[in-house]
């Protein structure tokens, strides 16, 4: 199957500033064949005058069914909120998973998110969803505990990795998740390293989220997290450190150094009022920033455009200088920044030879009038119900208003009786 | 013409956190004629069930005709960006003003504002384009200069208060703007007061914005901008002062014993780097907080959703404390808080009696589920383009996809146009 998309608006989020005008882009089977002037046949040509193309977003943390969390504890600090979700978690099963899973994903798909990085458990039930809908996932299982039990868990992720890594070429991958210095012993991250350095994966870690963890762990290890998990190895494969904060200078010269990616959920850390990380002093030095929405339960939802919006204008807020983080930067960090952390290197940019995870954004509406810079549009003024069109690997999942792998009516009752099961006193 | 709601979900916006669930709202001519559980009869009967029932928002800061520089001057100093918009605001004329009026309206009946406080030029093109639309507006004319320059300016503004204010029984209202410290002399800005009490108008002020302004404000004349104002009489008539980043305890003194209303405006002071306003101390010291998008130039949208989001946000983030700023505070913020700082004591709720300026938001999308706390799902979760009915008044302006008072491809068109024609070298 081919698809050709005529006389586009195209940002291709490559090196330097570069949008494209009246362009056709050409999808054949599941890779981007084609982006230029020339006319092509293709099995189905769509009309994208007056819409945009480019990729899609690349949501690098989250955990996928804390959806169903959304709105039932906000505005609390960590301890009770920890205290009200856990409960809750404990009575999760692998039926209650896939009904959120679902509908994170029919949120992800609605809002042109193609491609995630997940934590969490039951990633079993996670990746057969994901495989269903037809979403990129990068999935994980959160590892907590001690060598004892956490063994269980490890094997878990193991088993993940045997079945799933590498499937249909890379749509799904996974990788290995301790979940933050305060949870696991350092003998069971010792182990989890070990397994990771066998597999060749990469690690996925919760970094100096709050300035409480970052503090407690100098106060048990005379180290901070960077450097408490660089001395164990962690980094050593590929590290993913979701949040990082408080890191000091110390902490980016050696993620810079070991080439990590640092994932910013800007909607998390204000609502859950973890901070400010420092985005751009890590970017001065080098370190691969991507975008993440953490769990829609301390967000509340999965918008990647709601991150972009963010991440461009706290740190300005923040630091008193406008001329931070441009439009351009906030659109890569959303999207080849994430491919590259995830380990893809044909995938994040409109480029022939691409992967086909692609986006269309209607741009015949008022916010998008007059049309002086576009990158600034999509970013400052844009709205993710835009997105009109969500391919991945070449198949199209939404097309103006109509899912093509889910039942949408289903998919939002499943998620509500899952919410009652859950919540129910029996 | 009477239009019922049927079943809906209705945020009233009334004191305490009061959701109403499956109630019926009439619309009788021009106002809300009732609120509650019996069946009514109506002209028109509109099934509400899976929706939600809202005040409209309103936006108490912005400059309308400034949506033609969206995207035009992004991430630049403060002076830079002054510099490169003041050429254009030169060469604008009646014909440009009211093509960006459209667009701006446009905007905001889609994303559901139904009244705005305005501050620029051409006040009298701004007041017929809102007038043809439908909307509520407040309208100021800009004024700056000395006695001699600015009289004129201030004449425009007299008489645009006799011929539009108290239209409609308040669909037009007048106010009066000098419109900073720094750009009026301080006989002007006495002359302007003066006018102000002889029509027992409030004024509309940008008040503490920038560091900058307040500090040289203090050089000048020894005071802060809240306590020159005051001592000029300023406060006397009710004063909307947008922005108060800076302001100090005193400043925050007056401003609550005055009974001021401070526009706050999240997204411009993030975007513009002026810096976290002390919004919670504010509203301890009884001070009306309302919401603003500022100009489209400074944001880039005039998208009231984006606003509760970060209002909601951004405080604890800066603070540190998650559990500063509900969303019922930010809704009310959004809504009765405008209406209140606006003059209006029958606006801003979905309350029998109050006038009929109300919004329908479609909650069957994955965002809205499961439904845990309805508030927090429209401020963290929501998104503006979910507002699928727009009335003004008793008027629809809007309802799924189709505009009634406007032709949209023709507003964006001109938009484009007046534009280019600002831009053209000619």
């Amino acid at each position: 199957m081919s698809i050709l998309f005529k006389n586009a608006t195209v940002i291709a989020a490559q090196d330097g500033n570069s949008v494209l005008y009246n362009t056709n882009v050409l999808i054949d089977q599941n890779k981007i064949a084609y982006v230029g002037k020339e006319d092509k046949q293709a099995d189905r040509v769509i009309d994208a005058s007056n819409k945009l193309i480019m990729p899609g977003f690349i949501n690098t943390h989250t955990h996928v069914p804390m959806v169903l969390f959304r709105s039932y504890a906000d505005d609390m600090v960590l301890f009770d909120w920890l205290s009200t979700i856990w409960p809750l978690e404990e009575k999760m099963d692998a039926e209650i998973i896939t009904a959120g899973a679902m509908l994170a994903y029919a949120e992800m798909i609605r809002t042109g998110t193609t491609c995630f990085l997940d934590m969490y458990n039951f990633e079993e039930e996670i990746a057969q969803a994901c495989v269903e809908v037809g979403l990129r996932g990068v999935l994980s299982r959160g590892l907590v505990g001690d060598v004892k039990d956490g063994m269980p868990k490890l094997q878990e992720n193991i088993d993940l990795f045997n079945k799933w890594n590498g499937y249909k070429d890379g749509l799904i991958k996974v990788a290995f998740a301790p979940h933050a210095e305060y949870t696991s012993t350092k003998e069971f991250i010792a182990q989890c390293v070990k397994t990771t350095k066998e597999l060749n994966s990469p690690m996925h870690i919760h970094i100096s989220e709050t300035k409480k963890e970052h503090e407690e762990c100098i106060e048990r290890h005379g180290k901070t997290p960077v450097q408490y998990f660089n001395d164990l190895g962690a980094l050593d494969t590929g590290l993913l450190a979701a949040h990082c904060v408080y890191v000091t200078e110390e902490d980016m010269d050696i993620l810079a150094q070991k080439k990590a990616t640092v994932m910013h959920n800007p909607a998390s850390n204000l609502k859950l009022a973890s901070g400010f990380a420092p985005v751009q002093k890590m970017m001065e030095k080098g370190i691969n920033i991507s975008l993440g929405t953490d769990g829609a339960s301390s967000n509340n939802n999965l918008d990647m455009h709601k991150e972009i919006l963010l991440a461009s204008i706290m740190h300005k807020g923040y630091s008193g200088d406008p001329t931070l983080l441009s439009p351009s930067q906030a659109l890569k960090m959303a999207t080849v920044n994430g491919a590259k952390a995830l380990g893809y290197d044909n995938l994040g940019m409109i480029k022939e030879g691409y992967k086909a995870d692609v986006i269309m954004i209607d741009l015949d509406k008022p916010r998008y009038y007059p049309r002086n810079n576009i990158e600034s549009l999509i970013v400052y003024a844009g709205n993710s119900d835009d997105v009109c069109l969500t391919m991945v690997d070449g198949e199209i999942l939404y097309e103006n208003g109509n899912y093509n792998t889910l039942d949408i009516d289903k998919v939002n009752k499943a998620a509500q009786q899952a919410l009652d099961k859950l919540t129910s006193k029996s």
